[in-house]
């Protein structure tokens, strides 16, 4: 499991700039209490256009009121800002909709999956 | 332009089967006539997991009712099976929603986007 670990931090620390995991750490407990991430993806469509995808959201129940969230997403948002993105997107529930809202997202499709395990 | 998107064309080459673009030819007349493509996301996630994102289906509107969206999207669910991924996702319209659920797609989530051009 730990060698796992190991190989998938350096396939994503290859990534470079286009794959970024964003956590809070709490310094008193040394625990990772918010946590997002983001990748960069590239197309050949909108004149070789680039999409940011959050992924990853987590904020630990301890944490919450701190707008941790909202920074973790400001933060994100802006990572895909600089990289040349011309929209950044997300996939939620509906109830965190409101959440997304404020933080200046609109609903836009929706999300279809299929599962193989 | 076209050094852009040489430029592009040599980043998604080198993302191997994390990057794929299939397309459907009409040999004929030599023109493209149905694409669409998918990405290899890799998380720390679900036991370091992978999820295939399918993106930019399109069929030309000449060529529709040859079941070729469902052929590009059966490509690119069984390329993300056997790149192991635990799930396949895409966002679409609500009106496509009924055109993959045929090909074995469940609506979860919605989508939500910050657009910043």
């Amino acid at each position: 499991m730990r060698a796992n670990f190991e190989d998938r931090f350096w396939e994503l620390s290859a990534l470079g700039d286009d794959h970024i995991i964003s956590v809070v750490e709490d310094e008193s407990s040394g625990k990772i209490i918010a946590t997002g991430s983001i990748f960069i993806e590239k197309k050949f469509l909108r004149n070789c256009g680039k999409v940011g995808h959050i992924e990853d959201v987590v904020v630990d129940s301890n944490a919450r009121g701190l707008k941790l969230g909202k920074k973790i997403i400001a933060f994100l948002t802006e990572h895909a800002r600089l990289m040349g993105c011309y929209k950044v997107i997300l996939d939620c529930s509906l109830e965190n909709r409101a959440f997304y809202e404020k933080c200046g997202f609109k609903q836009k499709e929706i999300q279809m999956v299929k599962y193989f395990i």
